[in-house]
């Protein structure tokens, strides 16, 4: 492998997973997880969403996080604390909150876009940059998601070169790092060749991120395959927490164990301690009392004396 | 890919499946299974074992399974039918009951052979030996099993050359395909990497076969792996039945709706119609009333009208 053999692991389920599971967690909770997430060496967590409480009760608190972290009452170690913002709204009062990155979304899918926030892909993009104006303006580092990349549950197939044009627009407002996201985990290893090379080929390793889901059970071969052509910068989500609401049948995420099992046994440095990083995801699942659909953490769990 | 387009799926869930569940399954839903699959055009498909039956319940009545086939009272379609034989006796009853197809093992490693089946790996080719004497003289075609390839849950780590080894012994009784297995699920690509590719330049793709366990969710990320390399035949078990007794966890094999619809999203003809395979594992797993681990099936499960 001629790539770097650090690949970065991108934490999405403090707001990503938890975003999506049907009851909200404390506050409390949420902080257990991230400083357990952050002591065990991850360097990207995903903590938060600017969203509309009332419609996303899940994410209530996000402000309260980043300003916990700010002010060091969440030990957030080395780790770089990342949180959602929908629109100019929730980037306001994320500057307020004082994050110093943010991500935005939009999908490669018009159904999609229109049935999740109710917009146009190019209402979307406007909004975004709209954003992006106000992140430069405060020194705020920007991350974009590309949904339903690989299929939509309302259109079906999504084609590469439609992903590429929203990757191209993203891009095009300065957004430094793009994750394709699979929504509703429809993806295999040739349609990741199809769309991740020719995006690789265009914006370097350094600009590109893969998000799977494991709806259908491929998302650790889809990174596997995303990886042999170069991407070293992957989301994945604590005990595989969330889903995606609108994705009937959905198991959720890419489980960050599984992912860093793999990376370990493959020689791939991650900087995270995979043992550490399952107790805490372990007692944050008792805590919640909910499973977790990671494997790798089913057999942690089976054998661990903790 | 200079490799062919066409995978061999070798579904192992009648037998190694069903042995490692808890409590034994009927005959007449054994007979269901293997009829449903057959119909969806599986090409090949383990259907029992010739074990003592007062020390392996689930897999009695597998001579009975065996001559239905024979005399058409089961309907195997084009399926070609295997059946375990752990020594030379099973061997004798599997002569009797018309087989034509036979599956032996043993371990790459000492202590897991010891434990397993109270012989040396010496002594388990000795006997295999003599099995494959029997096959020759019946016209019946012998498939042999190396189980702990990538690892042991006694001895930890066992060495690529070690397995090699164990292979070129099978090759050298003449038998004709050898599936290397990852009995605990512990393997990942590099390891695949490391054991499948001087066993296909040692012995062709024709004569190598895949059996990966999904314990720590890597098995389709390591069969993506294996078809890289040239692997073209992967066993595998319908809706993750089953699981080895010995591996704490252990959340079974790697499930065949999970291969399927990598290999059909890839562009690889396997012969089998998924949405058939689907309706018989999930109207089995109904009948023997126990959830299964695809996570295709439980996305097919939720959408599925029937």
């Amino acid at each position: 492998m001629s790539a770097s053999d650090h690949v970065r692991v991108f934490e999405v389920g403090p707001r990503d997973g938890l975003q999506n599971e049907k009851l909200p967690v404390s506050l409390e909770d949420r902080f257990f997880l991230i400083a357990g997430l952050a002591r065990a060496g991850v360097s990207d967590i995903e903590v938060g969403s600017f969203v509309r409480e009332d419609r996303v009760p899940q994410m209530a608190g996000s402000a309260e996080i980043n300003q916990a972290i700010v002010e060091g009452r969440l030990p957030s170690g080395t780790a770089r604390a990342w949180s959602l913002v929908p629109n100019v709204r929730g980037m306001e009062n994320a500057v307020k909150a004082g994050v110093k990155r943010v991500a935005v979304f939009t999908a490669a899918s018009e159904a999609f876009n229109q049935k999740n926030i109710g917009m146009t892909i190019a209402q979307s993009l406007a909004e975004i940059s709209k954003v992006a104006d106000l992140a430069r303006a405060h020194g705020i580092q920007v991350r974009g998601y590309v949904s339903t990349a690989f299929g939509c549950p309302f259109e079906g197939q999504v084609s590469a070169s439609q992903v590429m044009g929203v990757i191209s627009s993203l891009a095009a407002l300065g957004i430094g790092e793009i994750s394709i996201g699979d929504t509703i985990g429809v993806a295999t290893p040739r349609a990741v060749e199809e769309l991740v090379r020719p995006a690789l080929q265009a914006h370097g390793a350094g600009a590109i991120a893969v998000h799977f889901h494991d709806t259908r059970g491929t998302a650790l071969a889809n990174t596997l395959r995303a990886l042999d052509l170069g991407v070293r910068t992957v989301d994945s989500s604590a005990g595989g927490l969330g889903g995606c609401p609108f994705a009937p049948g959905a198991t959720g995420n890419l489980a960050t164990e599984d992912l860093l099992y793999m990376l370990q046994g493959m020689g791939l440095s991650t900087g995270v301690d995979l043992d550490a990083f399952c107790r805490t995801t372990l007692e944050f699942s008792r805590r919640i009392n909910r499973p977790v659909s990671s494997r790798y953490l089913a057999a942690f769990a089976s054998t661990c004396k903790s």
